[in-house]
């Protein structure tokens, strides 16, 4: 006989919009109840959205989280849920917030739990805000007695712990039936896997089932997959919920740690890094659109690969009509580079206009020329080009109303080989947390489904088209090469000494690190970054300006 | 008979700079020695500079921080020193690192004491890198015990603590003879008067002396203004160092923990809030410039009042020679505004010229005229006028070296009163922190000694000029107005609910609100604002981008 009906939600939440995210919480316990299910469980901070960032700072935004919960519990009858919410920390010492889950039932608020380990580093900064939990207690529903922790909660169990502390092994001590972890578990291309591992790690260790909630969605840089579990007590995934999309499961538990599943759910595997990408990187436009309530993107076309990529993410993500391409070419350009963006247009079936930036470019040479009397033709005219781009680009987007979709790669955003204001604008980086060389990959497998980026984009040598004959390999070392030690020096943190002794040649390693501490002040003013990696530019990484190391 | 002559260094660190830091370090040390000094104290993470951000996550940087110490400790013969650097957990559980202060003496490391309470908010994130503090003991030095702590480990003395346990509470029932704090504590408007309290607040509570060191100079966003200080048994303060320079002094510790003082060092004081702006401003600038290796500035010269503050504080800091002014009248310029920029860069004697934007905007319109047919001028052809200046800005920084300052001010960039790669360009926003009523009185403020700022610029009501008679109360509420209720969201954190409560306007409350929220995006892509507030835009505040609140 079964003991509770457990109903995991893996639900796509908007920070700050309390309405919204009450709407949906409440919706789906309506439809729990109605398939007998006893305690639904919601993800971290899914009352207010994560990260809820400084928003937390107010007293204000606090006290509707509060409301929030209230109108929640009142909907709890006859069924039990546990949601996530900040809670505020009744004694005077310590920051005035934990990170809590709410067990509501009866119409109110049973028990609250805080999380103990606050993830603060990479993207997180929770310490920011929260206090850590030092009292353990399990929470019992319907006889039921949960371990219930929230996301980090469960991820010290490396070999080089952060913490110093496992809220699991307290908890353990009281002889859970089960364990609950509610998460805010951001993707990057290696996350499934180690996510994975970390769960069954839990339950190869405390010998208990888990039901793993984790939310989906992005809200700006961060794309959120979900992949929420549920582990049975020897340590196997009894069912996992799809990737990328919002979904939802329903299990009996019983009392012998048995966990029946009625119907699987996960359609597809998530072992393909490339179409994870994929799928992360339309997810990540897509809803930069949707919670910031605009439909249409813009970008820059120029026949090379980046911008291609960009373009069939953008189509797939917004739908072709909306999304429209721009031809910017000058003096410069090549005829293949023209004629190549017009059949990636063309093939797609996206909206395109050829815009020339002679004119403008041409002014400024006029305006500039007195300025400029007795000095050559450098990079100011190459970025005078690059901006005359962006100027166009930004004047169509505010006139019509699209956002600028911007088009730089991982590997030009860390040697700085961009225009800031110029290639850098956009509202949102598609691809700027993948090497030059992902960004071929990422072409590939787009193609592997019937040709959508032509071949000759592929095949010809990278140049920013910014004076006569000019490539990419001019300025910068081959991209393998190039991305090889980006990857050692960015991902993995290794330095100088480090990357030389695993064979690369001093002055290249010297000189590219060199480029990437001296452009920390070009980065500051990029476009968020959709994150696909371990250590994307943005928030997860925060490097001083005015600094001399490596420089 | 005094037993101990403490020395205390109020160095500009550089980051990342090891040989610069470690020899300016030694230096002290050696003079001290000549000067009979038996410990010179050294301020927070003086050896790699504060704050080194993620730099501390390279294996490489803490190397060369240990060799760092190893050096300065070869020199610490006949003469103690204490010094900040990162220390490595020898713990494999927790943080790898531990802030901490290093006492070296006869050549070697002595003792190493670590940082307690991690501040992890505002500006700061250092539970990002390190682990804090458990186990507390005293230094003890030529017989004198030394309760040493660092920077946050003193300032948990308020109503409302943000942490659960005092360092001094514990190293007090050890009964040291003297309090030691080595600081990183940035300057805020508010802040010289707030430092001197805390301190005085110790040693009210603890009754023993206090040296505390804090560094100057700073980085990028960050100014740290110094104001070390030594405050005897009884509370008062014996000796303050200056502000805003290097400084350094030398006192006599008794047994009976008496201080003598044989040199007073504070040459003014530090009680005019917008002298202390001023300095701290041309100090940001200078630093900016010297730290990244440049010493020429440009910038954006209209004829109001942002562009004229920041001229004269680029003037100060950098010299006139160093400063180029660049006037870019359109065909929507006020005769007077011309006339006002020609008169203000004439009297500060700062090098300008004039460059018309009338061939770059009517290229850029004749260009846009096919896609803008049927389309009125609106806000595009107002952006597309300051992003011509923009661009003409950076290809005269591009092509002669300059960094291009930014002249925004905070209330504009708070309800996103700007132009995205047009004004909002630049290398460091020099008055970004300041609202416009504190730009016009930081003017007049300037004024005093001498007129620097033409009267017609302070009295001239603002306007962008971007269109016929356009004036800034067209589009926003009187700056009086406007920057109360900003001061009172962004500063005070305050909510729709209590500001109204305040007195204030509904609609005009839940409109400036709505700005400031809908505006985060064009914020991420700003450039980093010297900071003199407690709640400076940048890295001190974090705000999601795409978030549905107040919005």
């Amino acid at each position: 006989m079964s003991l509770l009906n457990i109903a995991i939600a893996q639900l796509n939440y908007h920070s700050g919009n309390f309405s919204y995210n009450a709407t949906k919480i409440i919706d789906a316990i309506k439809q729990a109840r109605e398939e007998g299910v006893d305690l639904i469980v919601f993800s971290e901070l899914s009352i207010c959205g994560y990260p809820p960032r400084d928003f937390l700072e107010f007293y204000d935004f606090i006290k509707r989280c509060d409301e929030s919960i209230a109108t929640i519990a009142d909907h709890c009858n006859g069924i039990a849920a546990i949601v996530g919410a900040p809670f505020t920390n009744p004694v005077k010492e310590g920051k005035d917030l934990y990170n809590a889950a709410y067990l509501l039932a009866d119409g109110k608020i049973q028990q609250v739990i805080h999380k103990t380990l606050l993830p603060n580093y990479d993207i997180f900064d929770e310490y920011r805000y929260f206090e850590p939990n030092r009292v353990f207690t399990c929470v019992t529903y319907k006889g039921v007695k949960i371990a219930l922790t929230i996301c980090e909660d469960l991820w010290n169990i490396n070999d080089n712990p952060m913490y110093i502390i496992n809220p699991m092994d307290e908890l353990i001590k009281q002889q859970p039936d089960v364990m609950i972890n509610i998460a805010a578990s951001p993707f990057s291309k290696s996350q499934i896997a180690v996510r994975k591992q970390v769960m069954m790690d839990n339950v190869k260790k405390y010998h208990i089932p888990l039901f793993y909630v984790n939310m989906t969605g992005a809200q700006t840089q961060l794309i959120f997959d979900g992949g929420s579990m549920v582990l049975s007590a020897n340590g196997a995934i009894a069912d996992e919920l799809n990737h990328f999309v919002e979904d939802g499961g329903i299990y009996q538990l019983a009392k012998t740690g048995e966990v029946t599943v009625l119907k699987k759910h996960l359609q597809k595997e998530y072992n393909d890094e490339l179409e994870n990408i994929r799928q992360a990187l339309v997810l990540g436009i897509r809803e930069y659109f949707l919670k910031q309530g605009f439909t249409k993107a813009i970008l820059g076309l120029s026949g090379g690969i980046d911008s291609a990529v960009v373009l069939a993410l953008a189509a797939e993500a917004l739908s072709k009509e909306n999304v429209k391409a721009v031809l910017l070419p000058s003096r410069f350009s090549s005829p293949g580079s023209v004629s190549d963006a017009v059949e990636m247009a063309e093939k797609l079936g996206v909206p395109y206009e050829t815009i020339s930036i002679e004119e403008t470019f041409a002014a400024l040479e006029k305006t500039l020329a007195p300025a400029f009397a007795g000095t050559t033709f450098n990079v100011t005219e190459e970025n005078m080009q690059s901006r005359s781009r962006g100027i166009i680009l930004m004047a169509l987007s505010n006139k019509f109303g699209y956002i600028l979709l911007n088009t730089s790669n991982k590997s030009e955003l860390a040697v700085g080989y961009g225009t800031l204001y110029g290639d850098m604008c956009g509202g949102l980086s598609v691809i700027g947390d993948l090497y030059k060389t992902e960004v071929y990959a990422l072409a590939n497998h787009l193609n592997k489904e019937g040709m959508i980026i032509p071949e000759a984009i592929i095949s010809k040598p990278p140049s920013a088209e910014l004076r006569p004959d000019q490539l990419d390999s001019d300025s910068l070392p081959p991209y393998e090469l190039l991305d090889a030690i980006l990857h050692l020096y960015i991902e993995e943190r290794k330095g100088p000494d480090e990357i030389i002794q695993a064979g690369y040649d001093e002055a290249t390693v010297r000189r590219i690190l060199k480029m990437v501490n001296m452009n920390e002040w070009k980065r500051l003013q990029a476009p968020p970054v959709l994150r696909v990696s371990t250590k994307a530019f943005g928030p997860g990484r925060r490097m001083p300006i005015v600094a001399k190391y490596l420089s």
